[in-house]
């Protein structure tokens, strides 16, 4: 696979003081490195009989797309709350400073499909905690968890780790 | 292609009451419908030599991803303001009532660059206007804005007359 530190950039202090933002939009925008990646999220898995990959709002969105359509699934959009018209759980979780909350449709899912749950980052796990408790909800199973970046320090495997967590490139200091 | 009508599921009166929200979520959750629409957005453009796949967000990032990827091209994410890390372009435009803002990083696509412009909806055309305006301003030619969704009743093209524009399905009574 390309060297994906090449291609993602750092933002000193975004967005505030102190943080060390990872953007990938510079890995989005180059062919290559967006086909290598795509790739690279689904090729071991095309036999896990996945149904639904579920992707977290928005940048969860770009290669979520991708890997239904590589895996022959449907696309799941966890959308932050008021964005989705039908009936849906929510879930709320602590940020640093406050709460935030995500929703799903309760019939994104059917009860026993099994689900692949994907972000752009793993920071803290909470969005992805509180993402996969919403699968659950709708009687999804998760079969893996699914990141481009993790942030190792940040201990986000912690509150995931009845998961299946991958990542693809982990950057220190986060 | 699959119909579409069958898979756009209308939820009456959201976000407010009087307006048909045409759901695509329904047509996401569904593997032949999402794999028969990506197909159907760029079966007969890839001999265009496109070399920037720009999606709004968010629900444009879900068939921008895979639309960059079959076009072999890179993916720009338009997004709200405030999300993205780099140094941008900002347009503001028109809501009903009040005003929002999109914004694109200034180096997300190079002079002379043809560039796709894709959404899920068309209504009154104002968001794929402010986001073909900063393409515009990052030196990128738009050779087509695709749009899953039409509502014609909202004269959407008027704002988008000098481009190519094309929709998959078009709903009366938007």
């Amino acid at each position: 696979m390309i060297d994906l530190h090449s291609v993602i950039r750092t933002i000193p202090d975004f967005p505030k003081k102190g943080i060390m933002f990872r953007d990938i939009t510079t890995l989005f925008k180059d062919y290559r490195a967006l086909s290598s990646v795509a790739d690279a999220l689904t090729s071991e898995i095309t036999d896990m009989g996945i149904n639904k990959v579920a992707g977290i709002d928005a940048r969860g969105f770009v290669f979520g797309g991708m890997m239904a359509q590589a895996l022959q699934a449907g696309f799941v959009p966890i959308r932050k709350k008021g964005k989705l018209p039908s009936d849906v759980y929510s879930e709320t979780y602590d940020l640093e400073y406050g709460t935030d909350c995500l929703e799903i449709h309760k019939d994104a899912i059917i009860e026993g499909e099994k689900v692949l749950l994907h972000d752009d980052l793993l920071a803290t796990g909470g969005t992805a905690a509180a993402a996969a408790r919403l699968i659950e909800q709708c009687g999804g199973e998760i079969v893996r968890i699914s990141f481009i970046i993790e942030l190792p320090e940040l201990n986000g495997r912690q509150k995931l780790e009845k998961y299946d967590v991958r990542s693809l490139i982990s950057f220190e200091g986060g």
